[in-house]
């Protein structure tokens, strides 16, 4: 046989193969897909005993005395992962703590890739005496009339990346395999900034990480229980310590007090000099990237189902506020913010200390939206608040901590949100909205940075009491979701080819699951 | 014996009593003032470790885990006071948790009664990690080329009792009487505004408190360890307790962050309201009972030693500052303040949370000069904080806390003083200069308001680092302070009767000590 014969009888044979393989797994899929359903439907208990399991280990990532909290779940998610049928499980060490889970089931031939993004780790609980139960003694409770999952970590993102898995499950544990090739990623460091796993991307990128077409979060949340919606952009950020001092010791407020500075005064008018009257920030050059909206985003805000005055009432506030010119909406999507996170300075004990404070503290933190960079952000900050206080008599330093995030997008047409539209269409029963999510997930401008990857949020918690006492989650959305991902990995497995570039690494010959072929 | 003869004789015995009992004394008060000097200069070590002794109880007011130390050092003192010969000695409930220490020796027939005041309470410690040694484990020091006894309460107000105690123990444990008639109160909420001594003094005026000439504060201190001072007011003072609450539940920073008020920026604002650019108390009506300075104000302003650059220094400021029109002496002891003492708001641990913090809240104390009334001032600041509040969408509670005190004077002319320039020229090589304190003694308004008691400050401590880590007490000014009691209460015996007014009570027969007559 010459050269170019064997090649062309190789390719028949190559394009025969592929082609049986797609008839069958057509068949196989529908019966599978069937199979799955069935499994997500029958098997709630078990599934709800997941969360509560997973939910019980306080993995506060914010907080050293939990690294071994952090252990346990990575553990945790290790052993189930395996238990589920995920393959290549590992627990991977990061430059932190706090290492990251990785499993993959990589055997449909010809079908895309997708990486599936979650994190085990939550915030921290305090104030402790505003929840209602221990934060991490989750359980079902009924709250304003519903029943809820109630504990630390039940939405964000322990009930999101177990929605995901419990998916999978019911593929796997059926039929034994999946719609298309999977890889997990499930990191320990979101609630702190994600610090490590820029790094992570790299090192992994050419290895584990390789050959995907796009990626799936299982971290976000729906817009609210009887109405879906699909995430078209979050907020970056980048936070900064801030410590004030003004004298070698506490003063006596008596004896030399009203002639030299207070710390805490310091650190007040340093504060308030980062904004104007109209609640606009007063950093020099901190508006200079901030994109103008497109007709598109001003569409997402004005279809956008929002009742100023029932979330008035469901937040407690006493009204709206924020920079002058944008409404409530465009200032949690489309507008940067600098919030005083913590402060702290002098006597703070019960009953009262007559001293004029030496040193105060702040903790601020940043959103940015596109196309602000934290690090032109951080350093414009920095300067500002360094000359402020050499104004005021104090010495004053600026530390970036590693909350540090770029913003990120996922235009309405990305293939993930072209298909997950439908699924959530079919799951809840309503056409979803296009909105933008103000809060920040790091991993996913890093997936498209360093791995070129599109993202599309795929998550069920509505998000009221995340990071706050008496975090919830809906237990009727916790398995609506674990549906919802059933009918989204039989989607993409069935259509996600079409829709991605030829570039994507299923076209171009560079995805995973070739083992098989 | 008709009825005016009896009378007349009886007068004529009673003179002759009088005339004996002067002459004799006059002689016998020679021979003990000289054995007072001998006991007061030879017994240092035993003097020294009265004051460790006493500075190791931790008898912090202002935290109610210490009451248990309050009573200890209350009990300390009874035995001490017991011991060097005082009389009717008790410890005396008042409406708090602090019991009033009072001991008397009242058997100077003819001789004023003079109050000594001084307090065994102290502040609380924090910062703790800035003492160079364990602040309950007082100890003698080399500092800045000086021997200093360093520990919490050295100097104020342990020290400055013992001083006082140790000169009528130098008469007492030698001569077994003393000069003049005495009557001590040590009480333990100095430091936390003595807000039941009002209330003590009402209760007792008619009784143990009656028939009293003067008050000498040993409470206070001099204004270098080479320049002795005569205090001529201390500043009143009102106190407050600020919580601010802008929100149902701390909220997500990403998710709502700049569309909602956060706790510590509505803290910010209410607390940057509270003063102009030219660091003016912007309160209305603040400044309405502020008196103008005396021209003899003004002399002591302009003949007080104040080397500024040395003071920069030794504070580790790095300038002076405050209201504008005032020099930092202005500012310290003739105009009012508004100091924020601490404060504190959301997320304070290590790490980053990325909330909006639903409360915030700082205590601010507030100094005054005459002629203005905590009370008036108190309900100024409220007002305003309550009113600036709402405008920044944010509830406010402001509560008066229990540090509440009127300012005081004592002008230059006052028995007290003038007898106590003299006692300290002689124990201090140079003629003392007037001023003012920044600081307050609330006890001393009270004895004025109450049992109409001129006060005299007469005490040792230079205070450079009261109220503060590493509070300290120069070993010699100890040791002076003890000797310079003995001349005083010498001199007090001999001369104060001829200055006092003629209604005071030594003159107009309601004075104590008549049980000898």
């Amino acid at each position: 046989m010459d050269r170019n014969l064997r090649n062309a009888s190789l390719l028949v044979v190559i394009l025969a193969l592929g082609w049986r393989a797609s008839a069958t797994s057509t068949v196989a899929a529908a019966a599978s897909v069937a199979q799955a359903r069935e499994y997500a439907a029958a098997n709630k208990d078990a599934f709800s005993r997941q969360l509560l399991d997973l939910a019980s280990i306080a993995s506060i990532s914010a907080l050293p005395q939990h690294n071994k909290d952090i252990l346990k779940a990575a553990d945790w998610l290790q052993q189930h992962l395996t238990s589920i049928g995920l393959e290549n499980v590992q627990v991977l060490e990061t430059e932190g703590p706090q290492p990251v889970v990785y499993a993959d089931w990589l055997h449909a031939p010809g079908k895309p890739t997708v990486l599936v993004y979650g994190h085990y780790d939550v915030q921290p609980v305090d104030p402790l005496d505003l929840w209602a139960s221990p934060p991490f003694e989750p359980q079902l409770q009924q709250m304003d009339d519903q029943s809820y999952f109630v504990g630390r970590g039940v939405d964000d993102d322990k009930g999101g990346l177990l929605q995901a898995l419990q998916g999978v499950e019911s593929f796997l544990r059926t039929s034994h395999s999946l719609p298309l090739n999977v890889k997990f990623i499930l990191e320990g460091q979101e609630e702190i900034g994600s610090p490590n796993l820029e790094a992570f991307l790299i090192k992994h990128k050419a290895g584990l990480l390789a050959g995907i077409d796009m990626a799936i979060s299982a971290d976000g949340g729906q817009v609210a229980a009887d109405q879906p919606g699909i995430g078209t952009g979050l907020r970056g950020a980048v936070a900064f310590e801030v410590e004030v001092s003004t004298a070698g010791m506490d003063l006596h407020s008596g004896m030399k007090g009203g002639s030299v500075q207070n710390a805490n005064h310091a650190l007040v008018a340093l504060l308030a000099s980062l904004k104007d009257a109209d609640n606009r920030i007063t950093v020099p050059g901190f508006y200079d990237d901030v994109a103008t909206m497109a007709a598109e985003d001003k569409e997402s805000v004005a279809t956008f189902p929002f009742d100023k005055s029932a979330e008035q009432q469901a937040l407690g506030v006493l009204g709206f506020m924020g920079e002058a010119g944008f409404g409530p909406l465009e200032h949690r999507w489309y507008r940067p913010t600098l919030e005083v996170v913590g402060m702290w300075g002098g006597f703070t004990g019960a009953g009262m200390k007559t001293v004029i404070p030496r040193v105060a503290n702040a903790k601020l933190s940043c959103r940015l939206v596109p196309n602000m960079s934290p690090d032109d952000i951080a350093s414009k900050v920095k300067s500002h608040l360094e000359r402020k206080g050499a104004e005021l008599l104090a010495n004053v330093t600026v530390t970036v901590s590693g909350f540090r995030s770029y913003p990120w997008t996922s235009p309405r047409d990305t293939p993930g949100n072209v298909l997950s539209a439908g699924v959530l269409e079919q799951a809840m029963g309503k056409k979803p909205v296009y909105y933008r999510d103000g809060g920040t997930i790091p991993a996913l401008a890093y997936f498209q940075q360093v791995l070129g990857l599109n993202s599309t949020i795929f998550a069920f918690g509505v998000g009221d009491h995340i990071h706050a006492p008496n975090e919830r989650l809906l237990e009727h959305l916790f398995h609506t979701g674990r549906k919802a991902w059933v009918e989204y990995l039989a989607v993409l497995g069935d259509k996600l080819v079409g829709l991605l570039p030829p570039d994507a690494p299923v076209h171009a010959g560079s995805g995973v699951g070739r083992d098989e072929l």
